[in-house]
């Protein structure tokens, strides 16, 4: 892979460069293309940062669910931070030179979810980087409603994290953590966002289960008052004893890998959330865990437009949100072969490319 | 099985009737027992009515999940109607001669869950009949806080059914039916009284799905709007068809064999009950079911003490909800028999035994 | 007055009739105007049926409320019935021939509460026959978001009344009245359709007060269980009654005029609704109507766009929710003047103007 | 007044000091009086420490309020930790030696309010140390369920005041301040304890409003982002421009001085907590202040049994909810007339009478 972003593309109406998954098997290839045209109601971004999501692993590695979603040639990456260049003629609250970060979640508006205030699950929804193209490039092309003004002082890790450091604010803020002890399965990065949002918001007793010690350290540094790594521990039993027989009140699954473990550690009565995409179907004991314990549960997709980028917003600009230590590298977005392994390996939490 | 009820219990001191599971087989045998004492906090209730739950079939069934439950001997049965005979000396608000039904589960008042408003799960739970001894007799000991003050008007069927009748109004009214589309898996008692229900709070569609035709058509004299034989139509294509491919707002699963029918049904952002008890594991297909479509789920035990006593209560009251297509049958206790094989063969609602 | 409605425009581009409030006195005239133009993301408006709210007296009478909010000229009048003639070119979901109703509040879509689901109290709010031009007129420009898209079998009464039927299918459902008592305090139309809504929404006792006996006739017919007038009655002491003194777990203030009498008949824990404009100030007693009852209190304003609008869709289709006893008078529109004098005698419920 | 607490009663059966209101005039005297009796279901409390509420001072002061409401003569002081003596022989969840805190609010067990989860707002609701005699003596008689079990390793002072700190708890956590703003109105003790939890629950502003500036220096130390005082300040100019125009999400008004202030600072669609008790009826401007705003008004009262003591109980186990800073003062019990005059003084927080 040669490098090739880093310069600014010196004319809009040129070619730019992309990171572009043109064949269905592993790997993608950074070629130019045209400058993406934008409609009415978009804006044209200069791509300041992005970061690496599963999903992208994905369609790198072209897995069964990306074979299945994905159609080619396609611009993948959609987390980004970016400038304003240009904006379509019936935008109205966002300027060239504004600094922004984006929902990827593109959402119809006119369908029964988008007009209940619920776009986040809009029924005809289009993923930026999956269903169109996305910010592994140059300038990408934005839906307006999508872009999320942010403060130009922010830095630009932060600003591209935002994405799914909403998926934790929402998943989070969900499960009304106040007071109330707290077990997350999974200590990617929207597990480690979570912690520590969990603690801000009053939490008491934050328990982290990753198999991954790297990411347990994270977890502490983040806030969790006890990390587990099932490799080493009777998870289910620890957690029953430091809650005294009772288990947990909020439980977050955030891995895809701990649904029965979930349930189990769950107080009767306790409120559960399911982020994580488990790759097969999962065997639930629905008497015990959900119908005698009187089992809320929740699913969580994306993040609520625009409740969650307000309360998010607030949590950065209060300062008591520290994400940075989620933020474990950045580099090049010429790079980003290596970060796409660096995420493979596990070691990491959230991987930022910068131009 | 030899008539033995029916007589008023010359005294109470002597010995009375009562309905025993013995020994660890199918069948139960009437024998003579002990006037049930009562404690300071107690009641003394003469069974009026009781009628008979899936629950006592298994136990009358010795199932396994009877075996590993249920220590023997044991007088079962917990949904009755009954006149108060004597009061323990601490109670406070129910004297002799008052009507009453009751909750069956006994909370120790001392948990979590106690002391925060959910001891339908104490951690400590005894449910009537299955943990202690129950109505399936003439005399029944019962404690004060259990026993709900009903006027002495109503008639002793409806009375004795309040308990399940509980257990729907709870499950319904969680779901905030009101101007929604619902699906109801399953036509058994607790099916049917929440299609009446849901009516009256305002649901605007209701679908009642099972395998049994003589209960869909109560189903249809409740309120639903469509019944649905997964027998002889496709019911997920056809449910998908009424409601323009949205999916339904509401979905009750209280059948327990219909629990993946019951999500793919589900509409995105939609509330689903957990009523039912699936005899083993069930798969999820949870990024589908659940995550992606921003599902709520709650499973429903009991009935919360009292909050939906007195909803139900005051639904009674008004006149607006009749229960009576639901009691199908009534007959005197020593057919108990009769209505064990009525209840296993499915054509039936509610069976009520009266002295 | 002249007649002038009743004839079709002849031409689009030509001149149609609208009634005016062109002085700042009380009355207004008809007089001829432009089609009006409209927008991209507009649709034009063959008013079918206009009915008249309260604030179309206010502004009529040219009270003080109006002297402050209105600028001349205006065309007023906010609720309509109509069908669509020409859409703007980025209009999507609606054509010509469409029938449509409306809500009376254009928001900006911009704003804190607009992004968040509250845009029934956008910041920037205005109001169709308020703020902008409205319905008293043959043709109307209506932005396509504030259309709604009714059956061409919907009598044009009832496709007219849908904006303060949305009212009160809000306030109402904002109180979850299954299972309770409710007050409502104020029987115009609104307070009759939350009477209806309420009953259909599973409230076991409904109490209507109103000082008008024609109101509480409608109110009746509605499914109120009970009318108080308060010029023959103790209403405060008859409630207390009726509810054993606990009070009414629902009051919805619908008058303006009987803030301290709501809040008086409200149990302890209860929830009440303030919906109704109250002339001046009021004197609350906050320690014991609101404090030491742990009272919950809601002001009511517009409708929840759109929650409110398919729950209102889905009761009218449902064919449960009888509206029709609330609509006493239908006219056409040149008898406009009659309708205001009727409006203000009390001696109506809903007043329609037909072509 | 003379000293006489501080010896350990010699023998239970003996007499002991208690403070009493004997006379219908400002004061209180100590006087000896007998071990208090108790009930099977009550226990005898050594009283350790205890703190000066509000309500005390209106009773030494034998205000308007006290004259309506207490009969004399009267033990009063309802704010304590003290150790178990003795237990009544129905009591289960405590004993001797045991170290306790107390919920002030005797609750009736039987009413709907107390079955409905609401014991609280009991419709027949006593209060420690108002309606029966409280904890200013050396012992007290106490329900078992009233008391609350803490660890004996809690500081006095802390486990004294967790009847006013409840308040709080519930008050904040009522409003769900999670990246919000707030405004809290009034610094007492329990304005303070609210911000501390406010932060501690994530609200990301905190302005907190009083006119006395020593309180205003305490409320900075729990945590509010910005102080006010009316005196020196143009608080709601100042608050608005703060919040861009918007208003304040979230609003407690604890002062019962500051309602209409409190009302006009609520942004559209906010949260208003109205705790503080106003001495004569406030005239509100409904329309602009609560309908337009869609305001959501709650009356707080008492602490909820007893999900806010479970909340608070992890808080303060947390480590995490320092109030310390809000406990001004400790001094001997007989120095309680001057707790009474610094109470009045305003400069002081939490006032802590010790052994």
């Amino acid at each position: 892979m040669v490098t090739v972003f880093g310069a600014r593309c010196p004319a809009l109406k040129g070619r730019i460069k992309a990171l572009v998954k043109q064949r269905p098997q592993p790997g993608a290839e950074i070629v130019e293309v045209d400058v993406p045209s934008f409609g009415p109601e978009e804006v044209l971004v200069e791509v300041k940062a992005t970061s690496i999501c599963g999903t992208d692993v994905h369609i790198y590695d072209w897995n069964s669910w990306a074979q299945s979603r994905v159609k080619l040639p396609r611009i993948f990456g959609h987390e980004l931070a970016g400038e304003i260049v240009e904006v379509g003629k019936n935008v109205k609250n966002i300027e060239a030179g504004d600094l922004i970060s984006a929902d990827s979640h593109i959402a119809c508006g006119q369908c029964f979810q988008c007009r209940t205030g619920q776009s986040n699950i809009c029924r005809n929804i289009k993923v930026l980087g999956v269903d169109v193209n996305g910010c592994f490039a140059e300038y990408l092309a934005l839906p307006e409603r999508n872009a999320w003004k942010v403060p130009k002082t922010r830095p630009l890790e932060i600003a591209s994290i935002m994405d799914p450091l909403g998926n934790a604010v929402y998943a989070t803020s969900s499960t009304e953590p106040s007071g109330e002890s707290v077990a997350i399965f999974g200590c990617g990065p929207i597990g480690l966002f979570s912690t520590g949002i969990a603690r801000l918001l009053g939490a008491t007793s934050i328990y982290a289960i990753d198999v991954n010690n790297f990411r347990l350290r994270l977890a502490e540094k983040m806030g969790a008052s006890k990390v587990f790594n099932p490799k080493d521990a009777d998870v289910l039993r620890e957690i029953r004893e430091e809650t005294n027989g009772n288990g947990v009140g909020v439980v977050m699954e955030m891995s895809g890998n701990a649904v029965a473990e979930a349930f189990q550690v769950l107080r009767p009565g306790g409120r559960l959330i399911l982020f994580g995409i488990p790759p097969k179907p999962v065997e639930l004991n629905i008497p015990e865990w959900i119908v005698f314990k009187g089992a809320q549960v929740l699913g969580i997709f994306g993040r609520k437009m625009f409740e969650t980028w307000y309360t998010m917003e607030a949590l950065l600009k209060s300062g008591r949100l520290d994400v940075t230590p989620v933020i474990t590298h950045k580099m090049p977005f010429n790079e980003l072969k290596k970060g796409m392994e660096l995420m493979k390996s596990g070691n990491c939490g959230k991987v930022v490319l910068l131009r």
